[in-house]
């Protein structure tokens, strides 16, 4: 079944505001197994509106429209969606009595224009507002003899999503005559690229491509490591929970221990988690990085049961002095396990993570952009790794931080 | 003029990454005075991107399309392209030489999938890669007898960025007949909300909604600020110049040093800049703040000139043994001087720069979560100051970077 997005709003063409619904509506429809082919951004104009309806009705089974539904002159969509239609709009009291309500409530006057918000397409049915005043509308179509469908829900996301959750996605599934609940798990990984995990996962792939069920999908993201995503489609919770477990320990089974973590998890919040239940500290020395290695782990509160502290040292005199870095060049594995073993002794801590290395623009100590070396003391061991990252200087700063703590991750087991 | 966009890949319409970009040239178009009133994401699907091609073209004057023209082979912008123009894809060895020789100064091998990217409708022109691979396109139409421009450009936002900006906006401009430029200042502020500024700059507003050139507008920016941007419309460069040195004089005549510096300054690069100059450098400790500091200082090439290093001291014995702060409450404007001082002694800089204070969830030393103290050793004194934060965790970490630079560039004078 294919459900078409469009988004109405000025503001949105303009680029004041990005377009973030269409992201999240296809992102749902997608996670419930219907197609997203077309999604269109139109301006406040109900010619401009009504054709992109049309437009989008010929080629979709249904079509999402989302805002333009408020009280003002320029929300159109309502107009839109009658001229569609073909039909008259009428003034439906039992909505135009909640609106009324709505303001009582809050103690305002409401000004007669929020009546707008009670006119209905003739055939259309309603859906409730439970957040705002604007409801949401469902609207038969016939095109071409085909029987297709309308849905308008209002721009504000938290009644987008509301709207989309609660009548949108179930009216869908009605109509394509399927009864089932969509159940999603992300496993996170961190070492390869999506080409060479696809190559791996090449066996798992076809298969899941010959049965449809569940879908894999890979979504590379930057610094947080690349995601696959299982999504299963069953009659009922525990047989989706059955799927996923299934096929996730197939997919590890494969990709193994670039596996860090399940959905929510994060590199630092499961490097965090493995310290803490073994009761390890942790001190940091940074230089390539300057300060990201640090800043991502105290993003997660609750990091000081771990964290010590960083030493940024970003001059090298701060290396050989504070650190007690041998003088000399700076980016190389013996300068990374002294300023592990630096960072460990300064901050008291029972395991030092270092890194340097060379962001850009240009090259340092005759290493080119992108190398970056990473130090490690644990116990009476240092050991240090050098890896090369691909990228400008942002890139590279933020992909030494999830190399480094990989790093650290696999050492703890 | 009406230009409309289109969006490229499956990613974008299955939520897996929000489409910036088309936000992007959207707002560009608006600032150079050209309508964009459609804007459309398609998936990786040649004859979908050829139909969505057509119809933009059948509405608008010019089209920009962005992304799918990388080197794999669901990117088919180009194959789509040379389909709406009835025309072959033509092999440009200058562009291929282009894309062998980026991959030998990268020092990788050169998969032959890359030459696709030279690949050119017959007709086109070409907009030379100065960052990527792929080169972008100008592709003349005649649609029912009129003659209209299609615009290919990547999907990398700053490769896409680069090429607007140096090709796509100047064609525009050529193809309008208008001899008119646009050009904008922006002045960056720190220290004032939107509504303050709003009222503060009123009868300046007033002023120019008579006018209505230049126009003025505030772009809320999170810890960059919040920006002023001017844009002024004349019959050439120096004439918009002349209109925006007044405008932004009598702007910043009221919003006084709050502006911190304009168009591409940060708060850190003019810190950074206004330190070089005096030969100064500096050492940060930061605890609320976690690296964040050092982290976006060191996000600039050339802050080792400046920065010597930070001590992230997260774990207060680290404030107490290493920065010589007295044993106590650690959120304190007099901690913050002690943190200050330890760390200009220990990373051995004439300036010492430290922030103290309660990120969230929960409240620390009786204070509330906001709430950042920030202490400045310069020379022989030491000053202290507490701001009030708005916001969760990771906003108050990120406003209190910004709020700290701007204390060490008032300071500097």
């Amino acid at each position: 079944m294919r459900v078409d997005v469009l988004t109405v709003g000025t503001e949105l063409l303009l680029g004041q505001i990005v377009d973030t619904n269409s992201s999240w509506i296809g992102e749902q429809l997608a996670a419930h197994g219907f197609d997203s082919l077309l999604q269109v951004k139109v301006g406040d104009n109900l010619g401009r509106v009504a054709a992109a309806l049309r437009r989008a009705l010929a080629d979709a089974d249904a079509v999402v429209v989302c805002g333009g539904l408020g009280p003002t002159h320029d929300d159109l969509t309502r107009e839109s969606i009658a001229a569609v239609m073909g039909v008259e709009l009428e003034l439906q009291e039992d909505i135009a009595d909640r609106v009324r309500e709505i303001f009582a409530a809050r103690g305002r006057y409401m000004p007669d224009n929020n009546l707008r918000q009670a006119m209905v397409p003739a055939g259309a049915s309603v859906i409730d507002q439970t957040r705002g005043t604007a409801p949401g509308l469902i609207c038969p179509v016939v095109v071409d003899g085909a029987h297709k469908v309308l849905y308008a829900v209002p721009g504000v996301p938290h009644e987008m999503k509301d709207m989309i959750e609660r009548a949108v996605l179930p009216d869908l599934h009605r109509r394509s005559g399927e009864v089932a609940v969509i159940v999603s798990r992300t496993l996170r990984t961190w070492g390869e690229s999506e080409s060479g995990l696809g190559e791996r996962l090449s066996g798992i792939i076809d298969e899941l491509d010959a049965v449809g069920n569940p879908t894999l999908a890979f979504l590379a993201s930057g610094w947080d490591g690349m995601k696959i995503r299982l999504t299963a489609k069953a009659p009922n919770r525990a047989a989706a929970a059955a799927l996923l477990a299934h096929w996730s320990a197939r997919v590890q089974a494969i990709v193994g221990d670039q596996v860090f973590g399940y959905d929510d998890d994060t590199m630092e919040s499961v490097v965090l988690q493995r310290m803490r239940e073994r009761g390890l500290t942790l001190a940091v020395a940074e230089s390539v990085t300057g300060g990201l290695v640090a800043a991502r782990l105290t993003g997660i509160a609750g990091a000081s049961d771990v964290l010590r502290g960083s030493i940024v040292s970003y001059a090298s005199d701060v290396k050989f002095d504070l650190l007690g870095v041998m003088p000399g060049p700076v980016v190389n594995e013996a300068a990374a396990g002294q300023m592990a073993l630096g960072a460990r002794r300064v901050l008291d801590s029972s395991i030092g993570l270092a890194l340097t290395g060379v962001a850009g623009p240009s090259e340092q100590d005759g290493m080119p952009v992108g190398t970056v070396c990473i130090g490690l003391a644990i116990g009476d061991t240092v050991r240090t790794t050098t890896v090369r990252l691909a990228g400008q200087r942002e890139q590279v700063r933020q992909l030494s931080v999830i190399a480094a703590l990989d790093e650290l991750r696999r050492r703890l087991g």
